[in-house]
């Protein structure tokens, strides 16, 4: 499984989603050029990068030659696409993407939305319907959380037998849950699972 | 591509979501057996439903055999996998993914929750919490349809050149759009697609 184009990653370093994309790079042995957005200045939605790089004016973008492929856990999906990171087995495929689609539906608007709000643009900041939000994403967040943990209660890792993309894409925001004023010490299995992401061979972290 | 273990979808039929499977299975000519759970009686958070089908609480779920497949995209990842649903190239593959993540990130939570709201709970049922987002919701769902009109506007299917998932995943709300109070005349590209895809082949409707 080799990518011959150069592949360029359209990103802000501190988002889950864009670790996602490192991650499964790093895991794999293949080298990003990375090119830096600061979200908190809007510079995902200048005319010139909905019109260049994402019309939906959201980071993270994996460049492949000159085209633009938005939505990290596609990107991750292309980069490895054949290798060990995804199940040979059809049924476990598709338990891999619906991982994947639980992560972006039930977890990820709560518990990375949470940290993006507490720990970077702060609480005195937010606007006051995403204030009144908190309560809401705390306990949805809490469940997803929850259910992860049940999961992985009597298994090693989120699909199958092995390391998959599901959980490289599950990683990126449970394990910054802190951020968000998510106690991870309440979930065991996740603490356990945790540890064997970062016991990886060829795991990078999130910082730097 | 032979499914051959009896597949059964667990849905409730007005769900946009469970018309993605069905719409799926009968583009492929594959035939389902289908239970029904009444979602607004709860019938998907029983004790029992959380247990035996999806710890999740929602549908669909895809039962191949005796396991159980939640999450409508990989659902239909599952069954159409190696079919003339998904493209057969690497980088169309990956864009066919980025637009079903879109439209669980972008576009179901905003144009299917303003339908759910309005046409089934009803607006004078609503909590005061739910009401509060209707106008953020119905502006991020304005949002995704301009999106999609305007890829739309110069190709004839979301993906490549030819009919692929990301249609039927992005067609099953945004043909019933109107019942969340979006005005589909103001997109003339989707009115266009949709025509296309209610001509297809094989091509069954979300009622009954």
């Amino acid at each position: 499984m080799w990518v011959v184009q150069p592949l360029i990653l359209h990103e802000y370093a501190d988002s889950g989603n864009c670790y996602k994309i490192r991650l499964t790079a790093a895991l794999l042995g293949l080298t990003l050029e990375r090119r830096q957005y600061d979200i908190l200045r809007g510079e995902t939605r200048t005319p010139e990068f909905l019109a260049r790089v994402n019309p939906n004016g959201r980071i993270p973008v994996l460049q492949v030659g000159d085209r633009m492929l938005p939505e990290s856990n596609a990107a991750i999906w292309y980069l490895a696409e054949g290798s060990g990171l995804v199940p040979g087995d059809r049924f476990l495929r598709a338990d891999m993407l619906r991982w994947m689609f639980f992560e972006q539906y039930s977890h990820e608007p709560n518990v990375a939305t949470l940290r993006f709000w507490l720990s970077f643009v702060g609480e005195p900041n937010l606007e006051e319907a995403q204030r009144r939000q908190i309560g809401a994403r705390r306990a949805a967040g809490e469940a997803a959380l929850l259910l992860m943990d049940e999961h992985l209660a009597a298994r090693a890792w989120m699909v199958g037998d092995a390391v998959s993309l599901a959980d490289i894409a599950l990683f990126a925001y449970t394990h910054v849950a802190g951020g968000g004023g998510f106690a991870l010490a309440d979930f065991p299995a996740i603490g356990r699972w945790i540890a064997r992401m970062v016991a990886l061979p060829r795991f990078e972290p999130m910082a730097g």
